[in-house]
């Protein structure tokens, strides 16, 4: 296999210096990293002080990265998301009201962007240079006619008993569904994301050299009316990997990276016989979908994602943690997926 | 018909070619509004749908203006960020620990940012065009030799008895104050802003045609760490006013505009002889702060920053409300300062 993986990869190189040169570019190649929300809390820690130190290890990989990639960052929201939401709706007043789902994303995106700006930032810092960073609080359109908000199935906020569920389900127009004998929860719908407002900001950036952080948690879900195509916010939680393949389409990437837990994704995860993906095809990779070997809402999205973005020539699509990701982005480690 | 298209196509070109060049020379005045935070709570409605809706009257009148300005939007956050903290402190769990205020201020300009943005959007919209508006995430630099150290006054969060004041000062090692016979607070510091982090990005945004808004809330206050220059968060406040000026002077604006709850400035605001001040020289304006027309904390920060930037030739500090500003701007409202 060996062989034929670097005479790959040679070819890919050689084939995108002589596009990059046309574009003035040079040789960087342009990455989109989807970071897990959960990634961010290390052992169950969840303070910002801990956040921030995971924040930094992320940070110090970036720097290491950015002389050889252009890096945009997209970013999970999971957990704390949810603690904003616990936060508005337990402590909520007439004086003080809980602000709604898209609102508390767009919150997220202030909070976990402005820990990976800082830590970037940091990095850089520590080694005595300086780059431009920068957190854009991104709107991701998606469709009213989308079927996922025909079953809304992503538990949000607090749990509640059955009586007060239905009783605010009743008064805000909310999905309730009880949460496997957890007791009571809001659900919400979970659409794919089918554009993202602020692409043509993020690509200037990123041609301005900057690093790019954006469509954080999946982005702020809004819809675009049919009249006037104006904006509105809607209560709904976008696949961060889903968005971030958006976004990686939209800045034409060249590498699109689900950034997660594990090394590799795998063949029985979690089972005795676990197997690590190495490099593998769009089409391989297709039929061990269809194998039901990926768990929905967990590896299943983000190998969704990159066989998504893998699927064109020249694009490589790969699935690591953080602590593999330069060896991944240079064939060693991960799972890396090609057309 | 092929040699006419193909002139026209020429002509075009052209033409093109020295509106760009005529755009250059007569570029647009840049203009950095200082949105106030209680702007956008009318009629002490508090709720997001409510806040949206004021949004919604300033995004049209920057739409309307954005033809003449290049425009660059900074806002307060005191109601909101007061609202962050209740809640973030009010539902703290182990689980779900209250963030800090410098990540509840990160928080805001989410969530303020966001709204501003999509108005703003939508206000091109209904004009059938489109225009690039972004929120950057925004660190503003103070020093923490500055005395407001040494002496927090700006109350944050819930109010306590004061054994509980108390024991919270020993353990997060908070300053408290009694507040006015309505119980113990938590006071912070309001030092002065120092430099913006994210002020390159924010040049490069503007150049490019994007509605940019940033330092919202002040800023996230931090400092520079003595060794490395690193960034850390430091709980504080800062005047959305100051920082807004500070803003105004990296972008190098023309005008720079405290956008507040009155149309005017007032010497004896509140009394019956309350005089609206007009056309005002920086000069004359510092005799009157001098007399002790204006309150600290309320209308003289504006006064103090609107000065700081109209003190040099061919700059035009503003003080007005949001439904004056058109005209202000054209010189037939509002509160006008000239060197």
């Amino acid at each position: 296999m060996m062989p034929l993986f670097i005479h790959s990869l040679y070819t890919a190189t050689h084939l995108n210096a002589s596009i990059l040169c046309y574009n003035k570019t040079m040789s960087k190649k342009r990455i989109v990293l989807a970071l897990g929300g959960n990634a961010l809390q290390k052992n169950g820690e969840v303070t910002a002080e801990a956040q921030k130190k995971v924040a930094n290890i992320v940070g110090a990989i970036v720097a290491a990265l950015a002389n050889k990639y252009e890096i945009v960052i997209a970013h999970g929201n999971g957990p704390q998301v949810g603690n904003i939401m616990l936060h508005e709706e337990n402590a909520s007043t007439d004086k003080a009201p809980a602000m709604p789902l898209e609102t508390a994303v767009a919150m997220s995106q202030g909070q976990i962007g402005y820990w990976l700006t800082q830590a970037i930032h940091n990095a850089f810092a520590k080694k005595g240079t300086s780059r431009k960073v920068a957190t854009i609080i991104s709107q991701v359109v998606v469709d009213l006619n989308d079927p996922a908000f025909k079953n809304p199935t992503k538990p949000i906020g607090q749990f509640y008993n059955e009586k007060q569920a239905k009783a605010l389900a009743k008064v805000n127009g909310w999905t309730v569904k009880e949460d496997a004998g957890r007791g009571w929860r809001r659900v919400v719908a979970s659409p794919k994301p089918i554009d993202i407002v602020e692409k043509r900001t993020i690509r200037e950036l990123i041609k301005e050299g900057v690093i790019v952080i954006a469509a954080g948690g999946g982005g702020i879900p809004v819809y675009r009316t049919k009249v006037l195509k104006r904006l509105r916010g809607v209560d709904a939680v976008i696949d961060k990997d889903y968005a971030a393949e958006r976004l990686a389409e939209e800045v034409k990437a060249d590498i699109f990276v689900s950034v997660t837990a594990v090394p590799n994704a795998y063949i029985n995860f979690g089972q005795p016989n676990a197997t690590a993906i190495h490099k593998i095809t769009t089409k391989e990779l297709t039929k061990l979908i269809d194998k039901g070997y990926f768990k929905p809402g967990s590896m299943l999205p983000k190998i969704e994602a990159t066989i998504k973005f893998a699927n064109k020539p020249g694009r490589l699509g790969i699935i690591t943690d953080i602590n593999h990701l330069a060896e991944a982005l240079s064939g060693k480690a991960g799972t890396i997926i090609t057309h």
